[in-house]
């Protein structure tokens, strides 16, 4: 058993930084508030016995000794990182989680034969620089470190100066980390656990995901002269666009399909808008309905543009499903069972760093409901009770695997 | 006749301040560009021999002495501020034409018995800071002072502070104005004259104007982990909104609508939209169907509202079609066939002080032909030629009226 106190007061502490008066926390990776979170995160985490390294992408390792050091971790972790309009839970649950775990260890004595580390990821979000899941991505080889510290944010602000700016460009290099098996605790943020009434979900894996920009070209034109003709709108084409999205999602159940961002130019009430530039996000736990997702939303593309509009089209990102090591899927069952949680398996509909980090060691994740099932908004919310029992799961899950 | 190359030569270098890569400028209202281009007009109309005054809301005026200075002036002007992407001759081309005339009238000695007034009104692009046309709006009392130097831009700031900074809040009251007629010449910035091959448009009128804010409330949440049937999208609802609001004007011709400005929070790509603030503006030069594009926007919101978004529409700014004093109309006709240029009469589809002076004085406009119809865009172009053909006929005009 863990310390639920311990652990909420903590949640609490760490969401003073960058809480909104909604309620919330905005925490954007690697801004000035990111870099407070962290060093507050390194404080605690020394505080606890743990030795602290920071690798070139900013990913931050707390470890705690093994009575092996010769052995690979066993490893927890997640983000500290939030959604503009973020909550106080999701990812931070999971790096307080690990932490806490440390913490209920030192209490109770408890040696492991393998160290344990946790892992604070850098940017999952992938809301300030896209895509998501960088520090998990860069250490499993999904992108190279190069590519990902050139990525600019809207204001053309470049990961690898903010990362420098922040100082946490960190001296350990990203490759050669390896985990006896990983474990990830996150809030669900979907609407499934808290609707069957169970505490813990046993995630056995997660949906694949395809990320695209698409950028529609018009023509810029007087609002009050162009007569409807002999217009070239992007803004009529993107939300066209928009529109189309949505049915390709419903089209394809349980898939999800989202238009999260969008920028106009020249952005005057008075001119047609000549140019819209705009994301597009498309999920399916099928890699088959992900493709044909995929190739529906590109004949929608060739629909609009023969409107007049040119739409060019850049899928940056794509992860096909991810299966958890049947083992770690295992280690969660066991230790939901064990301490008399109601438990069910689910899929992960966000995308986490533990699905890169399966990609190089057995892995899987444990969910805890979350109020409505409302996540990426401020009033994301969840209860001491439910983050106790999933910091609890993890504790016992990470235990069998270390060896006491 | 006037002096064809100088009037050119001063669009040019007017066209350097703000001047874009494209060949076009951007020189928003009350921005360091537009202090910038107010200050080297009114050097330009001193130099012209003319007196030079600043109003409260920033119009600057710039008289001609006439033979009987008791008498109203005959009055001319336009704006020197544009688009965000605008082209070289939106605005200024009214008011360095004034410019033109009256260094044309010095050049040939002439002497009139009514003083000659450019006025270079203020914001008439309401990109910016919205409405439009905001210094002779102003003038005609449609706007009271207090209400306008309040206004906010996108960034918050306020227009009699930006006003101020620029060192444009002037001395004249705003009140009291008066002209014996008054004539604005202006590019067409629609297809017509081009496409009936006419050197001058007689301008009649002006087609009605309706815009609006709209704010549309959904709710925040994560792009993979709610089910499509569980979202507030209010990025689908604004979408929707887009879609309609260039059916409505469709259904409407010859009506034009438009979203030209839309901001999305948290502009996230993987947060379902929460909140969407966007720009309508409808336009119909007979004032009953204005009236019904007015109704079948409010009720496509109600239909958009049932979808579970809810939507606030702020109508902040109307004004029904404007019709020119025949008088003025007629010297306009009469100054294009006396110099041989062929016409035809049109109504203006953009708004333009003119509509706001003619309130208060007997007004009306000279159109020149602008290629392909475009304007605001940084591609807006016009010849020599035509812009020596509108300036020559508002010379003749404005003679007739102030009596040589
Ligand atoms: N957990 C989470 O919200 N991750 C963000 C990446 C995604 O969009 O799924
Ligand atoms: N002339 C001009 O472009 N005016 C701007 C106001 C409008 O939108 O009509």
């Amino acid at each position: 058993k863990i310390n639920s106190d311990r652990l909420w007061d903590s949640l609490m502490e760490m969401a003073k930084i960058g809480g909104t008066v909604k309620g919330g926390c905005c925490r954007l990776a690697l801004t000035d508030l990111d870099k407070q979170g962290r060093e507050l995160y390194i404080k605690w985490a020394e505080e606890a016995g743990c030795t602290v390294k920071v690798d070139a992408i900013g990913n931050i390792m707390c470890t705690r000794p093994g009575e092996d050091m010769s052995l690979p971790p066993v490893g927890t972790g997640s983000h500290l990182d939030t959604q503009p309009t973020g909550g106080k839970f999701d990812g931070v649950y999971g790096v307080l989680s690990g932490l806490e775990v440390v913490r209920s260890m030192n209490d109770q004595g408890i040696k492991t034969k393998h160290p344990i580390e946790i892992s604070v990821w850098t940017n999952e979000e992938g809301s300030r620089f896209a895509p998501a899941m960088m520090g998990s991505g860069v250490v499993s080889g999904r992108f190279t470190l190069e590519e990902i510290l050139d990525k600019k944010d809207v204001d053309g602000l470049r990961l690898g100066d903010e990362l420098e700016r922040i100082g946490f460009a960190g001296e350990t290099p990203v490759t050669g980390r390896d985990f006896h098996a990983f474990f990830e605790a996150h809030i669900e943020q979907g609407p499934y656990l808290e609707a069957e009434e169970k505490q813990v979900g046993i995630v056995t894996g997660g949906q694949g995901q395809r990320w695209y920009n698409a950028t529609f070209m018009g023509r810029e034109s007087h609002a009050g002269t162009t007569p409807m003709h002999l217009r070239n709108d992007a803004l009529i084409a993107s939300s066209q666009l928009v529109l189309k999205v949505e049915e390709i999602a419903k089209a394809h159940p349980p898939g999800c399909g989202t238009v999260g961002f969008m920028q106009v130019t020249p952005n005057s009430r008075n001119t047609i808008p000549g140019s819209i530039s705009m994301s597009i996000d498309l999920r399916h736990p099928i890699d088959g309905e992900l493709t044909l997702m995929d190739k529906a939303l590109t004949e929608a593309i060739a629909e609009i543009e023969a409107t007049g509009v040119s739409v060019e089209l850049d899928p940056f990102w794509y992860y096909e499903p991810i299966h958890f090591n049947t083992e770690c899927v295992s280690a969660v069952r066991k230790a939901s069972v064990d301490l008399g949680y109601s438990h069910m398996d689910i899929i992960a509909g966000a995308g986490h760093d533990a699905c890169y980090v399966s990609d190089f060691a057995p892995t899987s994740m444990i969910f805890t409901p979350c109020l409505n099932g409302i996540s990426h908004n401020e009033i994301e919310s969840t209860t001491q009770e439910e983050c106790e029992g999933g910091c609890s799961v993890l504790l016992n899950a990470m235990l069998t695997m270390a060896e006491v």
